[in-house]
């Protein structure tokens, strides 16, 4: 018997992923919402829409920050309140987070949350350099390392202490992309090779260029109400049933460990007890695959595996789409893309989907729970969401 | 008869506000924490406080996103589930509002919400550069506008409009100044008179060096619980009876109105009627006086006087610290300064002094009900709160 929902979700949405050359990201939201607003006829949107939660990274990126604002206006739901939420990489998870507490407040009946990024108007270098703001200052961004460096120590660290390969690390991405090519709105829809994985070009060792998700443009965003009030708007809700969130030190430097994220294993606990399930419950799952290692590292917070089997895991195909805990089947980070503020809400768009129906070519049968795990920045913050077909 | 306490405060801190050199914006943090921990003895942080809300308006001045993770980290408050919220000069009053629906929600008992932001390392044009970010980019932004010329336009407007003077927006600053020299935190302890204010150097006119508000830096903070279970932290809680929050086209050049802000008059209406009070029910007030104009215009939103009227409000010393609606008694954005993220939870904490009878020299005698109003930007974002005296 799994937990009772916390909330519902009722509609979503999701622009497309890619290079949006010559729109701004408040347009791209607008995309985004109009998907959700089209979804759900039964629901009149600057009437019943009571808030609004925009995960947003970066200002740097467009100039542009209270991006709540912005959103609301041009999704066209003002005067409702909005705000932005920033936790890196993690900004619409921790936005989707804040639906949730805002639903259960009693405050509001409806409210969307979502999340934007628009990234790839700027040179790599400048990206890297944004991206960077979400590490320590002081004691990380000064010394020069970015975020492939971080990730890679992550890396080196589980290849010593596990024995984990760069094969293993390859065959996420491999995975993913050819998860990608059954996602039409994923940025970049190509299958590739073990053999081009493992000699694409070294970005930090031992991580290269496949073992990167991409810069990428997007928008997504849900629209959740309370459980009760679900069927006024949809015959086919998504129960949001766990909920987690925790943080870390923002340095790396100050972990004990280097081969798990403490803040990924405590949102996983929480929205598990909260959802009253194991890992064995669920169906279908997106998880943070910044980068491949960290596809593998969730799967060992997660209880998937235990810790030191990630790589295993997906060498065994049992988190490819016909496994049997599919993972990333949007393509994830890695391929459908990575607009950093637009992929907690992002990831819950694809569980909606998986959970009623919609997942075309990709979709996993009979998935009735699904999870989304959200990362922000080397694991300073991550948010877990357990999802029941209703 | 006032509405039903909807969250209790049971302490608060702030760092002092100033030039805080060689101080890292968490590390001000950190130092509001404290003061809120150790006026609140029966409260064990780390095993107590179950979430924090942060507001920060601008990740530039540090190259420092991530806000939420890195706060929870120097206030020793890890795991603690952490998130950045930003909204402009309001990125706090929208972390409170945030608190308020996190312990309404029943997922938490005890959360700290709170502001920080580090800018007086960074040039007065970085300042500006990076605080227009606020504003809309490809309509404001890009043709050089900055915010003394957004509030400039609202300054002419309300002139021409209804007859406001130059004098009556210098009487604010002289009224705020006056404040802040009986405010230990302050950062500009420091009379001015008319003709000083009047002789300042044009800004974007009407509007001279002491109609703005300082850049400074400084954080703030408040833990918030159930108000049942306020008596078990402190004997003199202060409850918060309303909430109001809106927002409003981020662009100034999409409003049919100059001389208000709808998006405050909508967060003041909300609040009121949520806390059951009106206007003549507040004994002391926190407006958003970013520029003296803004706090003319406040008054008016908040129905402290009719539309127009502001100006002649603070002429007549209404709005003075022995008057009848005491405004800014902390010194204002204009006195104690605007470190822009800690502003909304800074002027949440004047109120908390007030009503627990800590505000020492700038106690306003028999203060029952307090309200803050909180702007983001030129009015696309506001939050208003309505406090009582536990």
């Amino acid at each position: 018997m799994t937990g009772k929902p916390l909330v519902s979700i009722v509609s979503a949405g999701l622009s497309k992923f890619g290079k949006m050359q010559g729109l701004y990201g408040r347009e791209l939201f607008a995309q985004a919402a109009k998907e959700a607003f089209d979804r759900c006829p039964n629901l009149d949107p600057k009437k019943t829409v009571k808030a609004l939660f925009v995960g947003h990274m970066g200002e740097s990126y467009e100039h542009q920050g209270h991006t709540g604002a912005a959103s609301a206006n041009w999704a066209g739901l003002l005067p409702v309140p909005a705000m932005r939420t920033e936790a890196a990489c993690a900004s619409s998870g921790v936005a989707l987070r804040c639906g949730v507490l805002a639903v259960l407040s009693g405050l509001y009946d409806v409210v969307m949350v979502g999340g934007v990024e628009k990234m790839t108007h700027r040179s790599t270098a400048e990206v890297t350099e944004f991206l960077a703001m979400a590490s320590d200052f002081p004691f990380e961004q000064w010394h020069g390392i970015t975020f492939p460096g971080l990730y890679a120590l992550m890396a080196t660290a589980h290849m010593h202490k596990y024995g984990t390969t760069e094969e293993q690390m390859a065959m996420v991405a491999v995975k993913n992309h050819g998860n990608g090519v059954l996602n039409p709105k994923a940025h970049m829809q190509k299958e590739i090779t073990l053999e081009q994985a493992l000699s694409s070009r070294v970005i930090a060792w031992p991580l290269k260029l496949f073992d990167c998700s991409l810069i990428t443009d997007g928008a997504s965003c849900l629209i959740l109400t309370k459980p009760e009030l679900a069927n006024k708007f949809t015959d086919t809700p998504v129960h949001i049933i766990g909920s987690g969130h925790a943080c870390d030190t923002i340095g790396l430097y100050e972990r004990k460990e280097l081969t798990t994220l403490n803040a990924g294993k405590l949102a996983g606990q929480e929205a598990y007890k909260m959802a009253k399930t194991t890992p064995n419950d669920i169906d279908v799952a997106e998880v943070h695959d910044c980068f491949t290692i960290a596809e593998i590292i969730a799967y060992e917070d997660l209880n998937f595996c235990k810790p030191g089997d990630g790589g295993k895991l997906v060498e065994e195909g049992i988190t490819h789409i016909k496994g049997e805990i599919p993972v990333n089947t949007s393509g994830g980070l890695k391929s459908k893309g990575h607009p950093v503020g637009a992929t907690g809400t992002a990831q819950a768009y694809e569980i909606y989907l998986q959970l009623t129906d919609q997942a075309e070519k990709r979709q996993v049968e009979d998935a009735e729970i699904g999870l989304s795990h959200n990362v922000g920045g080397s694991g300073a913050t991550a948010t877990v969401h357990i999802y029941k077909r209703g």
